[in-house]
């Protein structure tokens, strides 16, 4: 599938700012960047750095005081791989490649030592991608979606009490299930096609038979229309701009166009990964 | 310097269960494995990985039900860099390398996001090797060291609160404290020598001018006498052992000594650091 | 019904301590103590308190260092009320005794301010007596009791997400869901008969249709057996033992026996009240 | 002192909602009501209710659908006690009125069994009057008065953290402190003379000396200064208005102005009370 993606941001600086940025669609097997442009309007030079591990690519930027608007636009091909969900079993924690293991650790907003008992007793009788299915259920049945909900502070453990978030509080606690249950699991920001309103979305991952398959409890829009920007072990490791200094609050303005007309990304039932096995 | 490290622990085994173990020493420019020895008492094999990133060395174990008495013994050659804390500056954001920009990120037991007013207050005006100096000596003379008044999901934010802790709390705080203040850090696990009991010791690195340098809030062993054995964002990637399945809570006995006679590990004033620059 | 109930606790002082105890069988219309010794061995003055409101009978001690062993027996007629679940409405607010509506208020332990969306999506469409049942009901399913699994610092926001606790926590929970949803609650310590092991027993009451009405979640002891103790918000003021000094973890024994041989006492369906309308 | 205090409140009503209010002030003999006027717009009836033991007032509307505007205003004559700092020691645990020890536990928002590790540290070597004073400049060299950096569930826990609030939060820290050194506090509502911008206030009061004393670690208007609303364990008791039903965020109006000329009212540094012995 291919998608013209793109943000636009702008930012008002009033002190001399390091950014750093994460908005740029991630180079891979499943994944495509056909052309891309970014810029700035005040010229400043972007450094640019793709992590080895994750693909992650990241721009930094000294902004000195003033208006600063930031521009990405590509055109991204994904070759999504679709597998069978009813064929999709779990590895053994004995067979995991060991640099998926570190992803069955608790992180900072997904306090997978804390809620053991309940995946185990909710979710235990499942096995393999349907344990997953039934943990985007359980979340999509029981957390109100709810703007202003949460803030920057709020984690998996808040968000089970209080039963409403955000895609970010949906991704944080179907990681959190899904480590606690023995499944590797982590964060996806992406471009989401049919989203509305448009916005970055947050979604996660989970290990399973070899792959990385992709998962969204929140249902506003299809598995395969995600263009992946970054993963990581949770949102903070993944934010699309993290910045030091001072600054106004950021007005971002996100663009996600399907530009053929092939069949899919009309929410598919088939398991999606972007990810090479 | 030259150490003699080791460790002995017996698991009672119920039902089969896969184990992770994480209790060698590093190899490294800063510290080099002379020989080494790892067994088993019952001879399953130990499936062993080393994490390019990190240079964490994993063994993976099944073990079947029964009693299983793990052996790791070495002899390990460290060659600390001792800079001048006085001439140890604090790295700009914008001059990090990209690799180590995620070590100001908050983790599980490291929520620094929540305590940056006061880490500001209280230790804004100092700068480089001086600021994390100063969060060790709060720490220390702040929170009560005291075996028993802290668990596995005890935190940062937690310890901050209640005031007592042990040597990973201690760690988790000052990670936290540094973090919140544009300083990468990350935790360390680590045999210590002259540590009264003997036990695997926590500590942690700060990222200034251009190295990683070991800092102790707990004041309970020499600086310059630790053997690394991991490195991570605290102690939920860094953790000694991880296990998933049913034994009983192991016994675990360590050991360390000094096998050379040269001048060091007494307490120096320089800085240290085990890590190439 | 008769019961004949008591406990002995045993105290080491390590220095002069005062310690505030509420072992006493409240006195009132549902329950009426036919006759009491209270005695401590070192027979230091014990100063009594009945607080008007709640019918809570302290004894204040000061004890010195050294051995104390406190005894309490009491002979007690229970005169419960028995009302038909299926015709025990819900008062509305707007209807509420104003004495009584301060037990719609969070409290240390039971933190309904923050479990009101779970409660209204869980037991949203049940009314009164029903409503309260169902809350018993959903606690009994998914928490499990296990002894060790909480502390003193353990409340209901976090019995809700790590899914274990005893007594104390079921009470706090179904305390909490009950407030969240309108309906007044409070903690109930009491001597409970058939409880194995033999322990002071937690329970809550709630206010429907005019009457402070028992439950208990755990479904460990017949909720027509309870002799009260104490009232009150939450375990915070409901102690049976509070000490303000230094003394040894005291060793509770605890007695519950039954004297007539009259009906009841096994597990009624009925729904339960010892309070007067 | 003589003060005419007063407010208009407008509530915006989508469906019928009882609304239990809390503004008028307390009689007593520190604190006498020479005249008052409550209305509400709608003439809806006001049922009115004083709590016995604390002098609390309440009132209690059903609302329907439709806007109404309530007002009150009084003259109040306030008598406070003048003591002299130096000479207000604290009273033993085991001369304190039983009905005061209730205000040594822990609530909702003063988690004080997990801040004594601190208080005792930190305030632990001062006696009586001087370590509430040592708590209130604590707090207020200690946290940021921020508009906006709390909200309703946030808890002295908290605050102690993120090291910012407003007035309600630096309540609860001073109070948190206290029950943590066995000194019994409670949260107190009030009008605040001299308070800008002018709103409720909140305060505690701490029983030292037999009478409860006025404390204000926020330093923004003078304490004797004030007429009291109400007293309770922190804000979940003594809030000014509390709703069941779906109602706009209300908009408050507050006013206090000093009707007599007399000396005083300008930051006295003397113990102020207006409670009687």
């Amino acid at each position: 599938m291919r998608f013209s993606v793109g943000c636009e941001i702008q930012y008002d600086v009033s002190e001399e700012t390091t950014l750093i940025l994460n908005v740029e669609a991630q180079h891979g097997e499943g994944q495509e960047v056909l052309d891309e442009q970014f810029s700035i309007s005040s010229g400043v030079p972007a450094e640019s750095h793709i992590v080895p591990e994750t693909g992650n690519r990241y721009r930094r930027l000294k902004l000195n005081a003033g208006q600063h608007l930031i521009s990405y636009s590509a055109t991204v091909e994904t070759r999504p791989y679709f597998g069978d969900p009813a064929l999709i079993p779990q590895v053994p924690i004995a067979e995991l490649p060991f640099e998926v293991i570190t992803h069955l650790s608790p992180s900072r907003y997904c306090q997978s030592d804390k809620l053991g008992r309940f995946a185990w007793r909710q979710f235990g009788n499942a096995n393999g991608y349907e344990t997953v299915t039934a943990i985007c259920n359980w979340i999509y049945e029981n957390v109100d979606y709810l703007e202003g909900s949460s803030d920057g502070s709020t984690s998996a453990y808040d968000t089970f009490t209080l039963r409403a978030g955000v895609c970010r509080d949906f991704a944080h606690l179907g990681i959190t299930f899904a480590r606690a249950l023995g499944i590797p699991a982590r964060f996806v920001s992406a471009y989401a096609y049919d989203l509305t309103p448009q916005d970055f979305h947050a979604v996660f991952e989970a290990y399973l038979d070899g792959r990385w398959y992709l998962f969204d409890a929140t249902r506003r829009c299809p598995i395969d229309g995600l263009v992946r920007i970054a993963i990581g072990r949770d949102a903070a490791d993944s934010a699309f701009a993290t910045y030091f200094g001072q600054l106004g609050g950021p007005a971002a303005l996100v663009r996600v166009e399907r530009l053929d007309s092939q069949p899919g990304t009309d929410w598919t039932v088939a398991a999606v990964s972007l990810s090479s096995p």
